[in-house]
C-alpha cells in the first residue's frame, strides 16, 4: 500500500488514520452485528452518531446556538437552488458578488427564481482579485447577498468577511471552511460541500440563522425546504449516513489536531511554501492572482507552455504528487492545499518544483 | 468481529464480499496511491468505475439503450418532486395510485407542481391490497401516472406492471429493483434508492425513457433537470463517488451470483418462508395483507399484543436478528429481505419464530 501526496481539489484527501477507523469499522461497527453504512437513520445508534457529528463540528466553527446546522445529501450546488428558493420572494433581487467560476454556477442555478443582480463581478480582470468592496452595487432591497468565499478554480479568497449591511450575507465556503477561523455570525448562510474540508464527497453542511428558516420563499416541494430538514434533524428522508459518519471522524480529527486556529496556522504555512517557490521562480512559474486575494487552499499556476504544463502533471504523478493538473477551465496547474494535506506534502511539491525547473526551465 | 442477520427496511444488509472489498480498497484504490473517496470523480479512473456500474446496471436489469440511467444524490424523496418538475406542465394533472407511506410521500413531494389526482387509494382498507386496476380513474390527459412498485412500510407489492395505456408510467423501485424481472419498456421512468437492493445509501438510480427528456416541464435550477445531468454522464456536479463505486461492486456481485432470475428465485422462497411460518401460527403471527399483494421484501407482522411485539425485537436482536421492529407509522414486527439478506437469514427467522411462539404462544 503506497498513499501518495493527493492534490486533488475534490473529492480530495483525507487524514489516513480517518481511513483507518472506516477501515476497521467496515464489516463491523462498534459492536452492533452490521457496518455503519447498513443501519438505520434512525436508530439510536446512528442518531447518535449525527448528534455528535453536529455537536463537533459546532465546537470546531463555533457555530453560535441560534444557527441550525443541516448535513444536506448531494454537492454544493443544489444549496445554490434551494438558497433562492428558500429565502426569496418570486423575482425578488438577489445580489450576486462573483470572483470565479463557482459565483457563476451560483447565478445560473438561482436565475429561474430571482432576479440576479451581478453587484461586483472578476471577469473581466480574469477573476484575478477580490472586487473592492467599494465599488459594489448592493441592492437595498435584496433578499440576500451571495459571495463564493474561496473559487476552488481561479484560486482567489476572500480573508475578511464583506461588510453588507442588514442584507443577510450567503457565502459558499465549500472549498475553505474551517481552514481559518470566520465570525459565523456575520453570515445569514453559510454552505459546504463536505468533499474538500471536511472530509467525504456526498454530503453538503448548511449553516443558517434560524429566523431566516420563517421566511416564506417560494412555492416548492418539502424536500426542498430548509425549515423541513432543520425540523426533523436533517432526517427528512434517508440522509447519507456513511458520508455523515465520515465527516464526523474527520470532524474530531481536525479537532483532535488542535481545531481551526491550528489548521489555520498549517495553511498559511503551506501556501507560503508554494507562492514563495512561485514567485522565486523568475517567471517560470506564474500565479497571477493579486497577493492579498490569493487562496490559500487553491494555488493555480502556469508554466511558460501548454507543453511544459502537460510534462509537470505527467512527472509529478510518476513522483507520488497526484492530481496537480489545472482545472480544464483555466488550464495549467493548481495545487489544492486542504485540511488533510500534511506540511509534508506542500515541501515535497516545492521540492519537485524547483527540481523540475532546474531540468527544464 | 461478529456479524448478525440485519433485517433493516433500508439503510439495509450488504454483501459480505463486497464491504470486504470495499475495506481492503479504503486506503488504496487500484494502485492509484488514493483512496476512491479521495480522487476526482473527473478523473479516467473513476470515470471507469462509473462506467462500469452504469454498463452493469443496464446489463442486470436488461435496460434497452433508449432510456438513460442517471445516478443521482440523496434519496427516492427529492426524485418525487424532480419528475413533477420534469415531465409536467405547471399545474397539469397527474395520476397517483397509491398504495401505502411512500404513495403519499410522492403526492406530497409533487403538490406543489402538478394537480394531482388520486386514480386508486388503498387506504381506505388499510393499504392491505392493490386497488383492482378495473376502477382505477386514470386521467386522459395526465403526464404520467405514477405508482409505488413496493410499499416498504405496509408491506404491499405490485406484482404485476399495470396497463396505463399511453400516459407513462413512473414507478418508485426503492425496495424491490433487481429482485424481479421487470420489462423496463413498460415504464416511463423507474428511480429507486439505491439503499435496500443496489447497495449504499445516498445514491439514487433513475432510468428514463429519453424522449421523455424533451418536455418542457416547469421553471427549475439546471441541478434540478434531468436531461442535464443526463447530458454530463450524472457529472453535473460532484456526484456521491464513494457511494456510486458500492453500488457498482453490489451490481457487479448481483450479476456474479446469478443475475434477477436467481434473485427472483432467492425472493420467493425466503418470503414464503417466512409467511408461511406467520400463516401456520395459528393466529399468533398476523400479515393482513391480501396473499396477492404481499411484499416479497417488506414483510409486516403483528403479535398478539404491543408488549409481544416488543418481546419479540428485544429477544430477537439478542439472538443476533436485527432491527425487526416495525415502522412507527404501523407498529409490531417487520423483516426485510433484500437481495443481500442470504436464505439462512430467513431461516434462522422463522426458526425464531417458531421458538418465540412455543415459549409465549
Amino acid at each position: 500500500m503506497t498513499r501518495a501526496f493527493n492534490f486533488s481539489a475534490g473529492p480530495a484527501t483525507l487524514p489516513e488514520s480517518v481511513l483507518r477507523q472506516a477501515q476497521a469499522e467496515m464489516l463491523e461497527w462498534n459492536g452492533v452485528g452490521a457496518s455503519i453504512v447498513e443501519i438505520s437513520h434512525r436508530s439510536a445508534d446512528f442518531m447518535a452518531v449525527a448528534a455528535a457529528a453536529e455537536a463537533d463540528l459546532r465546537t470546531l466553527l463555533s457555530i453560535p446556538d441560534d444557527y441550525a446546522v443541516l448535513f444536506m445529501p448531494g454537492g454544493a450546488t443544489t444549496q445554490q437552488a434551494l438558497v433562492a428558493l428558500n429565502f426569496a420572494a418570486p423575482g425578488q433581487v438577489a445580489d450576486y458578488v462573483v470572483t470565479g467560476h463557482w459565483g457563476k454556477t451560483a447565478i445560473r442555478q438561482a436565475k429561474p427564481y430571482v432576479s440576479v443582480n451581478v453587484a461586483a463581478d472578476g471577469e473581466a480582470g480574469g477573476f484575478r482579485d477580490i472586487p473592492a468592496r467599494g465599488g459594489w452595487k448592493l441592492s437595498s432591497d435584496a433578499a440576500y447577498v451571495h459571495i463564493t468565499a474561496n473559487e476552488t478554480i481561479h484560486g482567489v479568497e476572500f480573508r475578511d468577511t464583506p461588510d453588507v449591511g442588514d442584507v443577510p450575507l450567503f457565502a459558499d465556503f465549500s472549498s475553505s471552511i474551517a481552514s481559518e477561523s470566520i465570525d459565523v455570525s456575520k453570515y445569514g448562510l453559510i454552505y459546504a460541500g463536505a468533499q474538500k474540508n471536511l472530509g467525504p464527497v456526498g454530503i453538503t453542511v448548511v449553516i443558517v440563522r434560524r429566523d431566516l428558516l420563517e421566511r416564506a420563499g417560494q412555492p416548492r416541494a418539502d424536500i426542498f425546504t430548509y425549515a423541513s430538514h432543520a425540523a426533523r434533524d436533517s432526517m427528512l428522508n434517508t440522509p447519507p449516513t456513511w458520508n455523515w459518519y465520515l465527516l464526523g471522524l474527520t470532524t474530531k480529527w481536525m479537532l483532535a489536531e488542535g481545531g481551526v486556529p491550528e489548521f489555520a496556522r498549517r495553511s498559511a504555512a503551506k501556501a507560503k511554501l508554494v507562492y514563495d517557490a512561485i514567485d522565486a521562480s523568475g517567471g517560470f512559474y506564474r500565479n497571477e492572482v493579486a497577493p492579498a486575494a490569493r487562496s490559500r487552499m487553491n494555488i493555480p499556476f502556469f508554466l511558460p507552455d501548454a507543453e511544459l504544463d502537460a510534462r509537470f502533471v505527467a512527472e509529478s504523478k510518476a513522483a507520488g504528487l497526484l492530481a496537480l493538473k489545472g482545472h480544464k477551465a483555466v488550464g495549467g496547474i493548481r495545487a489544492s492545499l486542504y485540511n488533510a494535506m500534511p506540511l509534508a506534502g506542500a515541501e515535497a511539491l516545492v521540492a519537485f518544483m524547483r527540481d523540475f525547473q532546474q531540468r527544464h526551465g
